[in-house]
């Protein structure tokens, strides 16, 4: 998408992509090696009853459907920040996993004309359409 | 560490891991595949100069950096969430980032006295000495 597509009030969605243990075992070990992330056997025996993932990997699959549904071919730059990641429930292995994104403001910044700033708010839920995942991201547009 | 061994105040660091440029795209291509975090080529030609890491990459490796300083043997359960991620300056290929931590306060929740809540403040910065990174998070700790 363009800039200039974003509206305010607008809702993107990402169709569900399932979580394998795989993946969710390999990013823990290389990024968050608790046991309840990369030992299937303890997490069974734990208060969690089986492996969940680490926030951060849903965080990082919550981008991948942010960049495939919305960012890919626009302006976008990076990003100042993010605001409020709140992990709600637990993703476990072979969860699937949707995005809905809505636009929370869209504008160009009054000292800079070729900066364009998107807030938006991101929400992932599992195939039960329990809410996993809630965050406040902000992106830059390159408008130049 | 242990609960116990939490004290407001506290600040905990991990020294600088380096991050290769085979890792930064690796990441990138699973989970943030924006042109300034994958093709070398074009991002040197753009606005950046160069690769710049996707800010999940530069949130993982602080993790990572949080698990073998502080959370490794704990009783470490999970977290609710994180505040006010800000990407404060671009990660290139080659930086080497270390992690300092501040314990902003750790206490045993009112209505159960078997969950530990510790709030931190982590701070990331390259060989420069320019923090690239400011979160807060929280994490909780099962000491039943």
């Amino acid at each position: 998408m363009k800039f200039t597509e974003f509206q305010t009030g607008m809702v993107i969605k990402h169709p569900p992509v399932v979580v394998e243990q795989d993946e969710m075992v390999a990013f823990a070990k290389s990024y968050d090696p608790q046991w309840f992330h990369i030992d299937a056997e303890r997490a069974h025996e734990g208060r969690w009853g089986g492996l969940i993932a680490s926030g951060w990997l849903t965080c990082s699959l919550a981008m991948r459907m942010a960049v495939d549904s919305a960012l890919e071919g626009s302006e976008s730059f990076g990003s100042p920040g993010v605001e409020k990641i709140r992990w709600l429930v637990p993703v476990r292995v072979g969860d699937a996993l949707h995005l809905e994104a809505t636009v929370d403001s869209v504008r160009i910044s009054s000292s800079r004309d070729d900066l364009g700033i998107m807030r938006w708010s991101w929400r992932m839920y599992n195939q039960r359409d329990e809410q996993v995942l809630e965050l406040e991201a902000t992106s830059l547009f390159d408008l130049g």
